[in-house]
């Protein structure tokens, strides 16, 4: 199947430009979506790596079944429980990083000329998925607390045939990091029963949060019950453990579950042993609890650095959104002006961002730019948001 | 795209069984085409990684480019022009094992019914990744030489519509372990050249031969002149450091490979970096050759061992292959016997190996069976053909 639209194409040279700008050190770079290299638990797997059996390393080296290695998907199911998500009936695969999970859902569900149900901004892998499977992808654009309701029943009242698959990424969402309110889950859910479309719950972030007082937001959908539709929740250890690993998995019904296997078995086999092994000890020796109570003040900080230099420099009639976890601000412009103007001028003057058409389902869209503080160097976010704000008082009087 | 055929389900849950089987130990399994685990080099891979700065160790941890971890694409340059291969104006991506480089290609050149040329018996994961991308598939039988060159001709010109690819494992080839001549390389080409057909030109075994007078063979047909052939070449780390890496990679034409790290781009983003650092390493601080000193002389003895317990115990009739490299013995029974009633006899005895529809392109022929001793215990190799030719023997008088 081709499928390298000029828009695609376009997008693809777009994010090696970006991340060859996030590579130089000369620019503040807020565009990676990634913790920084300094953040990475590097002593604490390997001296997880060091005290494993020579049995272990050996399984390491090798195969493993398609759905995960045995003991990762024993811990990884304990780790979710723990999360509240009752595992019971539930399938669980281990993928090659979130995007195989989202890609995986596609293969399976999709058919040229499909809808795919989105929020509005979305996340850009997500959106290529689904675009690569030709799907159309239609949207409901998102407030402080989700997906706003009125929109989304008019877009499912509007449509003569109904998504296949809806996805949400609702905890500190990316691009936009917002978290669902409680209520709005719960909204989304009820508009959804029965329909038949199938959820994908997107979850990169939900463990970031800033204050404990925000952790039951971040209660999943998956884990809700009194409603009619199939949830595939996708996880990753990529902002828990390092994306270098690509280890992502997906909780489903297990029918689907099933399903997804069958396809990755020609996709890939298996996801990397190596990487599952040292998941594994992560999960079984408690390694991520301790990571976890550093990165959340880590993150907290560099958030909080973000918000007051935007509140300290940003003109009147700009917005952003206040995060309370994840790695993202989203920003918008008044009067719908263009960020692509913005962005050069901010790399003229040394930072750089990703700019808000990269987000939106419709590819156009472009009234907002996305800020990650999770990669850039925790002394130099200041002075890069004075930059970017420098960027857009060129444009806003 | 639903693609859970009943044939495919089935093969998956024989897979799966055979795994299981594997994985007893009460069972001399010859069904595994992967090394022993005794036999991956943990002490080196663990020595390597130890010496590695830390800088290394934090690009480990996180995302890559699509196309490959910059280092690691250099350093395996390197190793293919070592190998005869002219890299200079080829493209290079790296996959999350070859598995992905082959469903990569199939996703880029297949619609629901293209037809892909394979040889027959073929490899059970390149006949899965084809079928699920909706491809009629049809082949040409092999000899010990390669693919039968008149069944070739005879095929191409009965075809109304040309093959969009054409699969090919041409070094100790799974499953039938033989190994192209020279001559039979240069005639396929000549066959191929101009009709727009892409040739995969699978290489997972090459540099496992057991005498140095048959290296010269297992020159690639990439790095062959002459010809108008577009070829996408896979290779593995597979098999020369261990499949638990994910690693595998694809050299092509520029223009190919750019549409395989489009197509990678909404497939899994990157390949493991974590793994990538490793292979890096293990590259350029040259541990591959004496690794391979070691396999070399290893796999011949237990090579040998099979084909030495193979003519002491087999019944008249039955025929064998004798490889001079890789993994596999592919046996052969008279009058087209089956070899499931074989495979459940030998079961029965204590013995496994994979039965020959697996290899089918119809997935129906199935009068031989593969032996793989690459991953038995050596000192049970030749108990296990005694079972397997007791079996054989229930059926040919």
């Amino acid at each position: 199947m081709e499928f390298s639209k000029a828009s695609l194409a376009m997008r693809s040279s777009e994010i090696r430009r970006l991340m060859a700008l996030a590579a130089d050190p000369s620019i503040i770079s807020f565009s990676g979506g990634m913790p920084n290299n300094s953040l990475f638990p590097i002593d604490e797997v390997d001296a997880l790596w060091s005290k494993l059996p020579r049995k272990v390393k050996e399984a390491a080296f090798q195969y493993g079944p398609t759905s995960g290695y045995p003991a990762l998907l024993e811990s990884l199911r304990a780790y979710l429980e723990s999360r509240g998500i009752p595992m019971k009936d539930k399938g669980l695969i281990i993928t090659t990083g979130a995007q195989q999970g989202i890609n995986l859902i596609s293969k399976i569900f999709l058919d040229e000329g499909d809808t795919v149900l989105t929020e509005s901004p979305s996340f850009i892998g997500g959106l290529a998925a689904f675009r690569s499977y030709m799907a159309q992808i239609i949207s409901a654009p998102i407030d402080d607390e989700g997906m706003i309701i009125s929109e989304l029943k008019g877009l499912l009242d509007k449509e003569a045939k109904m998504p296949k698959l809806a996805y949400l990424c609702p905890y500190f969402q990316n691009p936009s990091g917002i978290i669902y309110s409680q209520e709005r889950k719960r909204q989304v859910l009820d508009l959804l029963s029965g329909t038949g479309i199938v959820m994908i719950e997107d979850d990169p972030y939900g463990e970031l949060w800033f204050d404990e007082a925000d952790k039951p937001l971040t209660s999943t959908m998956i884990g809700m019950s009194g409603h009619n539709v199939p949830i595939c929740y996708v996880g990753t250890f990529a902002k828990i453990l390092g994306p270098g690993m690509r280890l992502g998995y997906v909780v489903g019904p297990k029918e689907i579950v099933d399903r997804l296997e069958l396809a990755k078995q020609s996709m890939d086999a298996c996801t990397s042993t190596y990487t599952q092994v040292i998941a594994d000890a992560y999960l079984r020796e408690n390694a991520l609890s301790p990571y976890l109570d550093k990165m959340r003040p880590t993150y907290k900080r560099r958030a909080t650095i973000m918000l007051d230099a935007l509140a300290a420099n940003m003109p009147d009639g700009v917005t952003w959104t206040k995060p309370r976890g994840g790695f993202y601000v989203w920003v918008t412009l008044p009067n719908g002006l263009d960020s692509t103007q913005v962005f050069q001028k901010a790399l003229d003057g040394g930072a750089a961002f990703v700019i808000g058409s990269a987000f939106a389902p419709d590819g156009i869209k472009n009234d907002s730019f996305r800020l990650a503080f999770s990669h850039t160097p925790e002394d130099r976010i200041e002075e890069g948001v004075k930059i970017v704000a420098e960027a857009v008082r060129q444009f806003v009087k």
